[in-house]
């Protein structure tokens, strides 16, 4: 059975795993950590626990649990003191201060959705991002990095706080195992590439004999990679990953105007292929990918992320499907 | 095996219940459902959602579930927007905005928590409960009853909003089929007495078999039965219930003076036995019902209510061992 490690953080692993599920395959996901906004960040400041928001999404998406379990991770509380905070938020941090330790919440939560694989913090511990801008200015902490739309300046430095956090042991040792590792699609420096900021993470990536594919973002994100090209993804991707990225998936389906119109007014646009232009050693794979459910309906959007910015998606079983055809 | 029901709100029920849940019996509580305090009473009021606060203890106090689920079903958050929140409230409140109805809430927490037993919320409406006093003011809500410390005038009538509320009707069919119907100890007009407003309740009861035994509260409480002496807890519950009481347990054991000097300063001191002075058809079963773990020890009460006013309570396995022998 191929063991296959998914990288990222709440939004883009949920679509590479939820696709990848069906299918007869030894899957795990190793998850970013470091979101500070919303319903995460507020748990994480006022409770001191770890971020509950993107390892709620990629137990969901490894979930065989009932409906009723999977609506219950991801229902938001609407009014009240709880308005804004997610019950499977809630109840992983419930169980941090219950449990022994975060292996005992993730085997807890494990049991209760039913997960089909392996879910791996990054770290257990409390991390910050940061990143340098050309300019010279430093932003710390994924959400002002995440919101910072307006910056012009092109993001040239990545950095984590502590330096020297601990990698997740577990982590460490199923990407010397895996048979291929999958960055998925998300922004850029808030949840991809903070993961390979850990020495543990860089060295097990550099020693694995695993084939690394990325799957192309669709869109541009301002302020992160605003303008960005495909080739620029990649450059950046394998700075930090120092190594070379073996396949790429690229959407190749054209995005309806409408939506293309709606992205313009926050100053995106779907990310150009310009990758024949570069002499890249990766195996370029190009397909229709793109989820059509998203289109603007908001109404659809319920059991995923309501934030707007995220209209448009890969579809997971599309994408699983050109995947599997590759790995 | 003898078919028990209890009839209660949260802490008297959770006594009776956890010390009976070590014996073969089938065992049901009818749970009061009017808290308007508290976690419970911000969740009622901010999300329309039915008291858990009550229910959440029954369930509990009826679990056979590992430590790790029963801790996080008492957990209280303590800081942040969850503040004062507990987690089992949490949990029942989004299982209502996600099930299709009450009884999945219900099976749903019962199947998570290994339930020993049926729990059986008296209604699944949102009832509120009124009081008249002798000086004829009317109060109404639970939390505004329970508070109303000061009130120096007799409660001489109880009622429910609305007044036709339906009963559940599991809770009917339990009565009629059981053997012992026992009246937990507790608030009279907050917490037991409105159960018997219920015209399925009444009815079943008078229509029922099973004996009454009645587990008398130890202390007074100020402001709903101040100054009440054994037989003023019987003839209220009688003139409410319809029925004499067929059994009555009450404690012999001597209370520390540290215990009655703490609750003298809230008005409050040791139910007097004064039942031989009146000609009750009841048997009177006395024993040491006791429970020596709470004398002014807070830590210890991390696994019940925080509330201070709950200092003194009976002792589960006491209680049980007493109750075996007589029913």
């Amino acid at each position: 059975m191929k063991k296959i490690t998914v990288f990222g953080g709440g939004t883009g692993t949920y679509v590479v795993l939820s696709g990848l599920k069906k299918y007869l395959l030894d899957l795990g996901v190793v998850v970013t950590m470091m979101d500070s906004g919303g319903s995460t960040g507020r748990l994480r400041d006022q409770l001191k626990v770890l971020p509950p928001g993107d390892l709620r999404q990629c137990l969901l998406a490894l979930s065989e649990a009932s409906l009723l379990w999977r609506k219950l991770f991801l229902y938001r509380f609407e009014k009240g003191d709880l308005a804004g905070h997610n019950f499977g938020n809630i109840f992983l941090s419930a169980l941090e201060k219950n449990c022994k330790n975060y292996q005992e919440v993730l085997k807890t939560a494990a049991f209760i959705l039913k997960i089909k694989g392996e879910v791996l913090p990054v770290t257990f511990e409390q991390v910050e991002i940061g990143v340098m801008y050309e300019n010279g200015k430093i932003l710390w902490g994924e959400k002002n990095i995440d919101t910072n739309y307006q910056e012009k300046s092109r993001i040239v430095d990545v950095f984590i706080k502590p330096k020297n956090a601990k990698t997740n042991k577990l982590a460490e040792k199923r990407i010397l195992d895996s048979d291929v590792l999958i960055i998925a699609p998300g922004d850029l420096y808030s949840s991809v590439i903070p993961i390979f900021q850990f020495q543990g993470i860089k060295k097990a990536i550099k020693k694995s004999k695993a084939k690394i594919l990325y799957v192309m973002n669709l869109m541009t994100k301002s302020g992160q990679t605003s303008n960005y090209k495909a080739s620029d993804h990649i450059f950046d991707l394998e700075k930090y990953l120092e190594r070379k990225i073996d396949m790429i998936v690229l959407n190749n389906k054209s995005i309806p105007q409408e939506v293309i119109n709606w992205y313009q007014k926050e100053g995106e646009k779907p990310v150009v292929d310009d990758l024949k232009n570069f002499n890249f050693s990766a195996k370029i794979i190009k397909g229709d990918v793109l989820d059509t459910r998203f289109y603007g309906k908001d109404k659809n959007e319920k059991f995923v992320d309501k934030r707007v910015r995220s209209l448009l998606r890969h579809d997971p079983n599309k994408l699983a499907k050109i995947l599997l055809k590759n790995i």
